[in-house]
């Protein structure tokens, strides 16, 4: 028996980066946080304290800056695969990179009616991620783009219903046929790479982030909105089915929903009769749902979901 | 030499009361954390350990769910208001009361361009708060109440100076005449008692409390958008003169600003010029500018500020 | 009527200073987190964007660190009144310095049963606190000192009861004659700031900071442990009195106490017993108990609890 | 081309359960944040609302409770293992249960000397964690564990190095020879499952988990205060190592280590020498390095590490 290095990573977490376009009088703002993971020959530096096979962090970090003015910064998955790109195609022991993003959208301020140039406010509802994975050198490299969003939340006051469900020993549930349905959503959709580069490759301006992400997110508001639920798993399930028929460049997407308990409060001792009007909006326990839905004829995820290398 | 009890107060903080109306079809949510903290005869209990003059805090809470429903719950200042006489003038040895709220927004998601009856998004913007103090019994009885509101995260790219400020041997900052001005807002305004009992009894609808809050919120974002700016201090007197000049029920207001520098990002080393293009969002330390604007013929304050009795 | 400026002060919050002394093999660590706020004449900069009264915030940035070598970085309090003294000793414009401190505690790990020299693991503990304020020039300056500290979260199983408390029409809590006991304690004592400038004087050494601190944790503490409680009310006021008559340069002491509760788990609907074994830990809401107990010739307090300044 | 779920669980996230041993003077506390989530036949839940293979989450929540007092709650490895065993053989729809737990540790306070009997005081420094899983029914029944900690904030002032790194044309970083190395440590260990098994049959007692913890953590300390280190990487490598080394009953280590940098501040404008004296601690961005150690022998993870489904 002997024991042995394991698989391992490294790079810069949250880097702040702010890119303002401001060619025009009216600006543009793209504010993210950047994280780089570089996978590869990188042994000698656990094993013995070698360095010189490992790109600094700190370097990571210049990068991504530099990236920013040098390629540009819009939408964050192209930002992304030009840096994984960059450290797997030019830095020699390089041979995976993992790029993670959230970017935080701001809306402009109004005066007078009109859109101001250059005076935003932070808009604070969801974040919007990205994960860039590219693994391997020339020909056989395999690049995976997951897009996504989380802390969108959600809540309807009413078509929500849960019962019929499973009993045992320790069950006090009551059933209940109308509820507050409410969650923090977290959504992350695997894009099919072959169709992206078609994509790509039909027209000069290439793919439409801005437009998938807002179609994907306004059709999972419209369906939370629009289903009358039997269970928050149900909910989940047609969202995901409704993304995949719309966007035929996704293949696969997953979701992460806690379900934000809002308990009926119990005014009957007050003399007060509670309708579904007062409620105690909980903070843990929380139901935790979780689920995907992809494509029967999907590729295989290989490295796309492998957010942190399972580390923790 | 003695040693004394001081001030005291006690209560129950962060009740989560969701109170929703379903009057109609179309659903109304106010979605609130309330703290609430009594004053008075308390001596015993710390003395002594005799509790015959405290009113529990768990009863405190079951005050706030329950007043959301006996009293109702649109509008967080009268809200307050109802809780705060309701501990003064019913229970005895209460002689005063402070209602903490904070109120977090939601607004409906749009389906096929139709807002949803009974569907809603967070919306994640600035948190809106209120303080109510009430203080004696029967003709002595005083009250002020504060509205304002935390977190709003405003951003000009470009319209700000700082420079010709005074140096000593520590000061190495460079001035500027553009730079990034940012800023996470806080502000609280204090209303004219007086004045608020005029407007409810004009009006059989009472005082415009919506109506003032997105008024003043406006006014700020727009003194923001278009001053421009040779310091955070002068857009902060700007932005609370804006508003005490167009809200006469408004006799002071309290700021707290910090200043969320923008580092501009040095891409020299990598032969690339940053017009101001790519920033660094630093996290700490930062700035914090705080600043009053008020009337000169203002009422005193009172307990109008002693947001937490000096405590923490 | 006018509008006016009304109070305000500007600073740079949170500096994370961290002084290393190693002028032994046996390393010494002090962990700060540093804000500064100054008070004065700075009208111009509010009213007309004139900055040649205001000092930089990044100056004193560069101050609070130049100062950890220049001054020194122990105790917290000296450092915070070195700070504040030359705010307002050698800038000319401002009036009044306000110094918070926290400091993050960090204890040696043990090798082989010895403490090892420089590698240290951090406490977690509580977080110490400190806050100077300094106003006027020459012989009118004044100085108040606070200590305390934060996060100190204590819990007894037994050995305190709540009951005979006032009731009313909304009052459902059961009394209890044996409950877990919690809380996350902040505290903050004024020193007597004559009793310190005298024991500066008679001792070489200065002041026994440490020691104070220590020794005011561990008072109360063991109040807290040792009292058998019929309120929180009752166990705070202990442990501050206790504080007073063991500390004669303490003059005055408040405490923030939330009431972590712990409800006892209904185990019944299972067949099973919970005899004060089981309990859920809530999160909100949480009962808040303030007070302060003091000397009845103390010295008025002035500026020393002018925590915030009353903005926020 | 058809839609299809996908892999999909649910559970109750972040159960406070606080477990009080009374049967002495003596008290115990054992205070965890547990969390469930069941794999299993619930398809129709998902595609069509039927919910009558699904165990609701609030019973999940009720049986945590209860097996705090029934089966009782001191390790939390076998806390776990009673919870995941019980819904997997007990629940017919569940194939498959993971249990993960984290502990908050609390010490004894101290008074006159004596360790008080039901007075304890948060130690606050690293969170215990463990994940169980369980999979299968019968004999074809699989059980894996993973024991660990989080937020063990390590610091070293010196015996760090970094040099002789990588470079390319964004690299600024200096070499050095004497850095502080600091980290917020997260260790995950696996144990060998049959290991467990046999160590349990030997000796009524059963398996020492206390012990090995102490063990893991003291061992992965000893090892950062004592190894001269040229790279993070390196430390990391050499503490799994020797934690496999003493633990013949773990099989892989898990290290996530962010690099919490702290450098050296710029005293030279002022006329000061910085000897590795004063440090700006920075939040963000910061190194992170992941790395496992593990046997050559070891059996397959199989769902040991797949800690949230791949879903967030």
């Amino acid at each position: 028996m002997a024991i042995v290095l394991g698989p391992h990573q490294y790079g810069k977490a949250e880097n702040r980066v702010v890119r303002i376009y401001r060619d025009s009088p009216r600006h543009e703002i793209h504010d993210v946080n950047v994280s780089t993971a570089l996978r590869g020959a990188f042994d000698p530096a656990h094993l013995v304290g070698d360095q010189s096979a490992v790109l600094p962090t700190d370097t990571q970090k210049q990068t991504a800056y530099a990236y920013a003015k040098e390629k540009g910064l819009t939408s964050i998955e192209p930002y992304g695969l030009e840096l994984a790109r960059h450290f797997v195609d030019d830095v020699e022991p390089v041979t995976g990179a993992r790029i993670e993003i959230e970017e935080y959208a701001w809306e402009r301020v109004v005066v007078d009616g009109t859109e101001h140039d250059f005076t935003f406010v932070r808009r604070g509802q969801e974040v919007r991620t990205a994960a860039v994975t590219v693994e391997g050198k020339g020909d056989a490299q395999r690049t995976w783009v997951v897009g996504g969003f989380k802390d969108l939340v959600l809540l309807k006051t009413t078509g929500s219903e849960f019962h019929d469900f499973l009993t045992d020993e320790y069950t006090l549930l009551e059933p209940t046929s109308d509820r507050i349905m409410a969650t923090s959503l977290e959504a992350k959709w695997r894009f099919d790479s072959a169709a992206l580069e078609s994509a790509a490759l039909e027209s000069s301006a290439g793919f439409d982030w801005e437009g998938v992400y807002a179609g994907v997110k306004q059709t999972m508001v419209e369906v939370f909105a629009t289903l009358h639920s039997l269970a928050l798993q149900q909910t989940l399930y047609e969202m995901g089915k409704a993304v995949l028929e719309r966007f035929p460049m996704i293949v696969e997407l997953r979701m992460s929903a806690p379900n934000k308990h809002h308990f009926l409060y119990d005014l009957a001792p007050f003399g007060l009769k509670n309708r579904n009007e007062v409620f105690n909006a909980d903070d843990r326990p929380y139901g935790l749902i979780q689920a995907s839905v992809l494509r029967d004829d999907a590729p295989a995820a290989g490295a796309a979901w492998d957010v942190a290398g399972g580390f923790a």
